[in-house]
């Protein structure tokens, strides 16, 4: 997510938190839901969840994945389904508890750590209610640098990493356990389930050493989460526009500004799909964009031009508040921006492509890094 | 299964064979590919499978129930899926060993004997190639006295036992461990890991003690097959008709003679489902007979009238050959004999005919007894 690896480590040096208080929580949660790109479930329950748990069992203790020991066992904790049921499903708390001791069994040794799986509004938070319950630390780093809507789309895929054993825990008390040969099959077995248990459940997969997580975790996710929150949140309250803040920080490019105009959605093997058609505003008006997604935003075309697409962040932001927009609360006659943000270098490597790039999700189009899509636009546009 | 409990008895203790040898193998798949009734699986491929397991591993013993220590864990072998697809996926062999180590590990408990969930062709049969495979005593009781089509729908469920800890093996190498809250539950999310996993799998299920089984277990089943297969292996042979031998020794009724004219199935959901329409033959000439299935053969009219619908068994029998017809060789020209044979007595009661009566099935009809629909018809019939 970062062209200039550089930049990073010295911001988090700077900013580091190492316990994550009520203030943190709001600002990650803020922030991952613009890395979530859509997805990655509504921030406002991923926040009470997190905010609660907390405020019950004591700040989260954050580490960096170099603070882990090699052999110490790390659980990611997710939300997987489509995200829209969570609202009315919120987990009850033990889900966790079930399923880090069905993976405990399975593999001999106590959970030390938790680690979100992906950056998101849910995602992001499950991992510190979990560390809140549970008395164990939260990993700073994630599999994704985003939200993907598939399990096997994490940097821990491309590295061998297998998704089993895997545990899906609903909020009835009924569990199941997947050792499948394929992460494929993972995703495949694991959504029918989902689907069958109430279309959205909890999940840990991915259990890794902390030696793989120092490999393959994308790190300083939940920092730069964090940072990301906080130049929304202190935009807001100083009544500023945090977007070329935020497009600096993320080297991103405004892709562009309009009202919503159409949103058609359906919810389909437990994913959240559809498109958003947007008519321009200000520099943008006379031109349209149209944004498809499947839980996360796939791909934004403007007057028909593709401007951004997976693995590409493609983010869209409420033109007033600033608050990103997940998928769930597109609707007519919203106001927003829409920011395309390149995704993390691994992504673009050739397996990367061939898991999350626009072919994977049904597009017959090579991916195109954002930078050279927008940029050429910004060149030769208005 | 017996109105007479006592005519069983008599017949166990003079015909019954401690050790399963081909000969045995044979008749049992025989004689529970009718209990089957229409289903349980192809019983050409259950047979071989059996076979192949005993010519390997030597001949498997056969205990009763009342064998079994009162602790011993005895666990369930079984396909699970559409029947008609086993055809083209059979199984390996090692799904079982997966199966089984997967259950030991939870239950932290050595498996002492496996049994059958069900009487059908390869329902039957698995349990004898696992028992070979594995050296381990195969049970000779069952959980239905026949077949059905869901997991609920077993004796252990009527007594309260859970079908969970459950396993679903695939013959890739992907397995399930299913922990619910209601047997219900399980049927549920195994039937949809089924259908993505391939439509048919195998499963562990209803892991009992040996207390349980005696209490809850439909005693002699495979004992019983074996008489059944018997006495049409020996009429085939002599080119008699053994008919009437089967319905003495089963107390069941011959519900219809006729030929296939018309067969519609779709696989739905897992299951093999459909109408078969026979025209009468013989003495039945004129009328006609409508058997209605899922996976197992649910009702059947004739000219409009229930002769017998679930719990009761309603069986096809080539008229050729008094071979068993499945519900998948079920063909256009086919010509048939259809008999009902009364169900055990657990199956009707309130809470029997509750999870396999005719309105659990989505027929508005109270169940009422074999013996009184079709008694009634011979009185008034031709």
């Amino acid at each position: 997510m970062y062209r200039n690896r550089q930049d990073y480590i010295i911001i988090r040096q700077e900013d580091y938190m190492r316990l994550l208080d009520e203030q943190a929580i709001e600002h990650i949660a803020l922030g991952a839901s613009l890395l979530g790109t859509g997805g990655g479930g509504d921030p406002h329950i991923g926040r009470l969840m997190a905010l609660n748990a907390i405020r019950k069992h004591g700040p989260v203790k954050l580490i960096t994945p170099d603070e882990l020991p090699d052999d110490a066992l790390v659980v990611p904790s997710a939300m997987m389904g489509a995200p829209i049921v969570i609202i009315e499903k919120i987990p009850n708390g033990n889900e966790f508890i079930t399923a880090f001791k069905g993976l405990e069994d399975i593999l001999g040794k106590q959970v030390y750590a938790t680690i979100p799986i992906e950056a998101g509004g849910v995602n992001s938070m499950i991992p510190i209610a979990v560390a809140a319950q549970l008395g164990i630390p939260l990993v700073d780093a994630d599999g994704m640098g985003r939200a993907f809507p598939e399990l096997q789309m994490v940097t821990y895929h491309l590295d061998d990493i297998p998704a089993s054993p895997m545990v899906i825990v609903d909020e009835k008390g009924n569990s199941v356990i997947l050792k499948t040969i394929t992460n494929n099959w993972a995703e495949e077995i694991a959504r029918v389930c989902t689907v069958t248990m109430g279309a959205s459940v909890m999940i840990s997969i991915y259990s890794m050493l902390g030696r793989q997580v120092k490999e393959s975790g994308i790190s300083g996710i939940m920092s730069f989460s964090e940072q990301i929150g906080r130049i929304i949140a202190e935009a807001r309250k100083e009544r500023t526009n945090p977007v070329n803040d935020l497009l600096s920080l993320t080297h991103g490019y405004e892709l562009f500004k309009g009202k919503i105009t159409d949103v058609s959605r359906n919810i389909e093997g437990g994913f959240n799909r559809g498109l958003c058609q947007i008519s321009g505003l200000e520099h943008h008006s006379g031109s349209s964009m149209q944004v498809s997604f499947q839980n996360e935003n796939l791909m934004a075309e403007k007057d028909g031009k593709v401007l951004a697409t997976v693995p590409d962040l493609i983010c869209i932001l409420d033109a007033d508040t600033s608050v990103p927009v997940t998928t769930e609360t597109l609707k007519f006659g919203r106001r927003v921006v829409v920011i395309g943000i390149p995704c993390d270098r691994r992504w673009r490597t050739e397996r990367g492509i061939e898991t999350v790039g626009p072919r994977y999700f049904g597009y017959d189009l090579e991916y195109t890094p954002v930078e050279q899509l927008a940029g050429e636009e910004e060149h030769h546009g208005v």
